[in-house]
């Protein structure tokens, strides 16, 4: 029966998507005598941890005595927003804890469970492993590899152009549209650069279906778009930006934060970000900007819509740069589907 | 049951396949007191038409006296390699005649109808149409459009581009490979620009599956591949080369063609085509010559192996040339499978 039961804190835990910005989604389940008692997720950033969620559920506090916890992160040992979750497990009286997932934090990791371990609970680690870990793809990415999981996302021609020159330009149809300001909203920044500022004048924002809208990045090493204070990232303030420019800059809207330095390498954008606990990135472009990522081997995922269109002549090709080429790189992990009009077709760094 | 007659003499048309040239794939039955009596196809580019091939198979005279006639096409009323269908099916004693499509070709459509009927033969035409004509979509399209069919086919990496700069590159996978090869044998030419000649050195031959293999177009208008006397073009005679250029040239093997004039655009290019008869044309890049076609509206279908590959930087980009492109084209008709690693996305130009 474990396993039914860490699939339902599995499911559990998906309660909390769009609503636990920097925290993993984490689910639990409290069982006694084989039957469910209690059931929690971490639903909000800054609210109560999944464990106390569901402990909190449960009438009276005989009801914990001696039951079992089955939960998809390893409950914390830190004293963050929130007392430490262990401590919670150890006062209800739970006597055995199964963890689908150890937190990847390298800092915290093992901590939770080496405590419950030390109090006499007893503790069981891995069970739907893989199926908790999915839940927080980013998460884990950020913690295990030390920076965000990057996308470097384009819509794309059949000819393989993105824009007609100086010209915004729309390849997508309307439903592939509302499907990718949503997906804007699973990530925790949307990078792009500024000539895509410039001549697109986006607002770059989600569908506001998160509660903790994406971050709007832009790379400006001139600062060429500070003289545009009508620009919509200026005026639009439902979600902070930031740029990275060699400028420094006075009277901008409360939104805006300013990062400046000499020269802002990818590399260094990307360490910066590291250091704002930023775990996710969706770089919108344009081609250059992804070159930089893509050269600087800092990408983690390659997403195109690819729209039923040619544009031809001068165009605007994907992906691209002065520097001389000299592989060809293969993707693995490859999916497409058909969204409206368009194709939607992802593909991992092959390992 | 005329329609399911019809519909056997179509599957009849399509023993040909591959083997009738610049002649369309024509398929025939015979019917007698609802009983079939007998079946023929054009098999081969100068062999016997369907009609007589289905005529020929009765043994005795008696047999086909008062049947009917059910045809994809037209019987023709001009003496060609073979002598008049319309004259044969008289004689035969046939009654009535089905055909599917008239022949498209001005010349000498409604001219078989108009001479079987004015011989006391019952004729109706129509019957499966549109199943009939997509046998044959190409002889089709050059009597209609009075031009070749033109494929404008390309293989691109998920980020828009098609090799390394100056260097040959495979993008598409082993199963692709094959199933373009055997694709250009649907083709009575496929064309490519000197570049690509020089550059990768193709055979451009296809899998031997058609018995009239597709001839090889090279544009070259400086005449720089006549340099290189041991490049595969020059040194393999299996299929026809003919190359459009400025310059003349002595001592070519007796398989290749120079078409001489000052000056070659697509359209000139293509009006010779027509003069030499040739029906569909597969045209391989690379980008610039894509390109002219492109801009000339001298095209008919967007034609594009997908890989799951990646250049960036300084790689050579799908269709592109210098010349401003100031719109985006809509395709239409799409459809997409997946060849082994790689993805072929076909769509036409809408209407």
């Amino acid at each position: 029966m474990d396993k039914t039961f860490m699939a339902l804190a599995i499911e559990e835990a998906k309660k909390g998507f769009k609503q636990t910005y920097t925290n993993p989604l984490v689910g639990a389940v409290i069982v006694k005598d084989n039957q469910v008692i209690a059931c929690g997720a971490h639903l909000k950033y800054g609210d109560y941890h999944a464990e106390r969620n569901a402990i909190e559920t449960c009438s009276t506090p005989e009801e914990l005595q001696g039951a079992t916890l089955y939960v998809t992160l390893e409950p914390c040992h830190h004293t963050g927003k929130q007392p430490p979750c262990t401590q919670a497990i150890i006062e209800a009286g739970i006597k055995r804890v199964v963890i689908a997932q150890l937190d990847p934090n390298p800092m915290v990791s093992g901590k939770g469970k080496q405590f419950l371990e030390s109090q006499g609970v007893s503790v069981e680690v891995g069970l739907l492993g893989e199926e908790a870990r999915a839940l927080n793809p980013y998460y884990n990415h950020f913690y295990q590899e030390e920076r965000p999981y990057i996308v470097l996302k384009s819509a794309m021609s059949l000819d393989g152009k993105i824009a007609l020159k100086g010209e915004r330009t729309q390849l997508t149809g309307s439903v592939a549209n509302q499907f990718i300001h949503e997906e804007r909203d699973c990530f925790q920044a949307i990078l792009v650069g500024s000539e895509t500022v410039l001549v697109d004048n986006p607002s770059l924002l989600g569908k506001n279906s998160s509660l903790y809208p994406p971050i709007r990045i832009v790379l400006d090493r001139r600062g060429r778009i500070f003289a545009k204070k009508d620009l919509h990232i200026f005026t639009d303030d439902k979600a902070p930006v930031y740029i990275f420019s060699q400028q420094e800059v006075a009277d901008l809207p409360s939104h805006v934060t300013v990062f400046t330095a000499e020269q802002w390498t990818v590399s260094e954008v990307v360490a910066r970000l590291v250091q704002e606990g930023i775990q996710s990135l969706y770089v919108e472009g344009g081609s250059c900007i992804h070159d930089a990522f893509y050269e600087a081997d800092l990408w983690d995922e390659w997403l195109l819509y690819l729209s039923p269109t040619l544009l031809g002549g001068d165009a605007l090709p994907d992906m691209s740069s002065l520097r001389p080429s000299r592989s060809v790189k293969y993707l693995s992990d490859l999916s497409l589907s058909q969204i409206g009009q368009d194709w939607r077709i992802s593909a991992k760094k092959g390992r």
